[in-house]
């Protein structure tokens, strides 16, 4: 998928919303347990009642993982689910990769190819290594952590380096000459909207994938305010505020339900 | 198992080796071409001829993940494997994890529970949080980051902060605050070995995880010079050195024989 596919859907759907399918088995309605797919029935019954109102939806890879190779049986049917189906919409492997190059190569393979991702999330610790094997597929994307959503991402990515910059904003700007608008996008926090205006300024072209609307503190308006740019270029996450929102065998009525109400709040910023 | 039950491992064999599983189908012998579970079946051999000279395995996760359903399957296989009959070994799944707290139980959960690794390799950017549900775990270690040895470790990890240090130095620094020489490990590479020294002086009692001796250029005894603490405090690893020293039915014969020709070239430190 490209920039202009990608912002082609958002205007479509009037919603830049990424649902995220952080499908814990734990907190599974009842009405799922017992069944031999209880992960992917639930991921399959929230993505069809809210799939008009997504643009994107980010599995996160550790409650796969959790599960052994049952969670990992049930990612790839997910993803075939969502290939088959829906495959207009952005998937988002929220793996946080980052390793040396023949291991990263490996990586993009698992993803890209073995999975048919559309996007992974990048750990940039061990610089552009980690990130350039995921650059060399068309129509791809990497993801890369920038400023994060979560409480300790000031013990490093704030730092303040010598030259002046926080540490995150050296990887922004390192990270956008690796590759480009078209393959390379940044996880900004919602919960830091005025660091959201201030990168605009030096990156005013990408993506921003925006984890912490809802459960987390930030708000739709907030973030469309500082982090618009011309094409969008805001894709808002939202997982357990959507697909946990109920537990009956109502679930995934009220999980459509409550994507409506954030693309309801999405829609006058595109 | 504990930091003495390591160190008294390393003066039984007199070696303080990592053997790094790296297992690459691509890569491996054609005798195991055509078998039900080839990337199990080269694990097995080659643990057989090694463990003798080898304190610690290391599954590198992305091989296996790209091999989707299949790969997760032989990498369960291998660690019930090792529990079973080399439950004095170490394992350490290199898989540079680093999450949200809730995300970092699961990968926690994933990697200690599910599969009963030993250890598991954790990227900092995202602080504490990334790294802390991982410590819960008695008897478990977290291997975190610091100074890796490929080349655009550069890009961030060597970057003064403006109070005047390296990020890898305020990574081991505040790392060492979360945990102890007892759960925690820090990844050093040994193609910095003056760097190795200038760790130790403010990192005297933690175990360092080395790689990049052999084909990325460092020695054994440049490391040992540098590294070595009291107990050791050394995990050297080799992955394709000895893995993949011989491609014939011989394969594992000849791994067995590289990892000696390492052990022999430690046993003087220990």
């Amino acid at each position: 998928m490209n920039y202009q596919q990608l912002y082609e859907q958002i205007k479509a759907k009037k919603s830049f919303l990424c649902v995220g399918l952080d499908s814990d088995p734990k907190l599974l309605p009842e009405c799922l347990k017992g069944v031999q797919y209880p992960i992917y029935e639930f991921n399959k019954a929230i993505i069809d009642k809210t799939a008009q109102y997504a643009v994107a939806y980010k599995p996160n890879l550790a409650f796969y993982e959790a599960e052994g190779v049952a969670g990992w049986i049930q990612l790839e049917m997910t993803l075939k689910y969502l290939n088959e189906n829906y495959s207009e919409i952005m998937v988002i492997a929220d793996a946080k990769r980052g390793d040396i190059g023949n291991t990263a190569s490996r990586y993009a393979r698992a993803f890209f190819e073995k999975m048919n991702f559309d996007a992974v999330t990048l750990a940039p610790y061990m610089g552009s290594d980690s990130v350039k094997p995921f650059l060399e597929y068309e129509g791809k994307w990497s993801v890369v952590l920038a400023l994060t959503s979560n409480k300790s991402a000031n013990d490093f990515e704030q730092l303040q380096l010598e030259s002046g910059e926080p540490l995150y904003k050296k990887v922004i700007c390192e990270a956008m000459t690796w590759g480009s608008k078209d393959n390379t996008m940044f996880v900004v926090g919602a919960t830091r909207p005025e660091k959201l205006a201030e990168i605009r300024e030096y990156c005013p072209d990408h993506f921003f994938l925006v984890p912490g609307v809802g459960a987390q503190g930030g708000t739709v308006e907030e973030v469309a305010k500082y982090g618009l740019n011309s094409h969008c270029g805001l894709l808002v996450n939202s997982s357990r505020g959507i697909i946990f929102a109920d537990s009956s065998e109502n679930f995934a009525v009220v999980a459509g339900e409550k994507a409506r109400e954030l693309a309801e709040q999405m829609a006058p910023y595109v």
